[in-house]
């Protein structure tokens, strides 16, 4: 059985990604979200640099974030990730963001994304096989 | 018959909101979408501090994001909105982001929103009477 | 007698750019005033992503900022920039931002700049030639 | 002998916080000396939410940057912070940002901050108090 997440980043709310209501605003969940791809797709050992050199690069072809409760100044919370094949060149990411002191869950998202070569979208194994290398790791 | 959009609101890319491959961030669209729907609620004449007072407050339950083509620096976009009722608690605002100078279609939004008062949802007639006001008025 | 600012450009504020406190964010400022003297520059003729390819990019190495008032949600401003020189490198520019509403003077501040070839600072006359053509505008 | 530094924080840049120059934005360093200044001020027993309630506010009178180095995509920094006072109302906060592998000073800031009571300046012994039962641990 495949395991629920494959990775995992704790980060904290900073005052700045507040709004006039307290609570971390909207758009900020897709920084956190961003983050924590980078991080995993650079834990997977992908550069994006060199990929970038070589005109290789993923984009965001669609989002679906559902808000669940909201996070405030100074809360804790875990960023966790997980992906699926989307046919042969999306890829899904799915992300759960949870509160730290009682694993609430805060944020649950579905990033789709798709690797472009010089503007074209190619298959999307060159991640796959990568992410594959982490999957063994249970969290 | 309908019209496709209610309320638009010209804007343009500033430098800071582009990241390391020159284009507008992902997240940062999410601004713009929202800037649009603040703007859109108090042309409809709803006074978000007033409603605040008596506990009532709009937030974003979900958000759907087609990302079509990137925004570059400097470029001039039109953000257009209309809105649907769904169900009796929710509302569909229907969002899409055109760049001027070619009227490209750049980001196609659905952002589900609800409105608490003290914290649970209520029926969103007072919004919707509002917004009715101004559905008369093609752009 | 020169006149005391050269360049303009009239902004609102936005609501995710207010914090927990309701008003605009410090940091947000510092966006402001960027957005300002890029559109100043663009103004001036010079090309950032021409001098680019040369090696050629102005960088900020300092910025003074005095808080006066604070923005609020909604609020429209005018951000005001002038400039002068400061020996052979560096590029003071001295930029106000006033609230539209009452003309209230909101943050003073001077951002030195220098122009980088390949990293490492060149006289300012590239830079400054190109504005002196826009200095004859009284705005 | 006073310790140059009494407080200090590790982060890590994030790539959305990177601009089309591929290195952090000016104002990003503004979030990162806010967000130290408040853990600081946190670790140092103060509680923003309770102050506010008594009608408590500490807010920014003026900053001065020096930008010394680019931070790029992925680096590690150290936010370095100490205070003095500056009259009986202001406070300047000196925070200085390391890059991590190398020790590099990144930015050398002054934030001089004022505490206001319902809008007015009080004496910064309040701050101060707190601040020093911290000064006793080097770090």
């Amino acid at each position: 059985m495949k395991e629920k997440y494959i990775f995992q980043l704790e980060m904290q709310v900073r005052d700045y990604e507040c709004d006039i209501q307290g609570i971390v605003n909207n758009s900020v969940y897709q920084n956190y979200l961003e983050h924590t791809r980078h991080e995993f797709i650079k834990t997977a050992g992908l550069d994006f640099a060199k990929l970038h050199e070589e005109g290789i690069d993923p984009v965001v072809y669609r989002v679906e974030i559902d808000y669940k409760l909201p996070l405030k100044s100074g809360d804790k919370f875990i960023s966790k990730l997980n992906y699926e094949t989307n046919g042969h060149v999306k890829i899904n990411f799915l992300q759960d963001i949870y509160r730290k002191k009682d694993d609430k869950l805060i944020v649950r998202a579905k990033v789709i994304a798709v690797i472009l070569k010089n503007g074209k979208p190619i298959k999307s194994n060159l991640f796959i096989n990568a992410f594959d290398t982490l999957t063994h790791k249970n969290i």
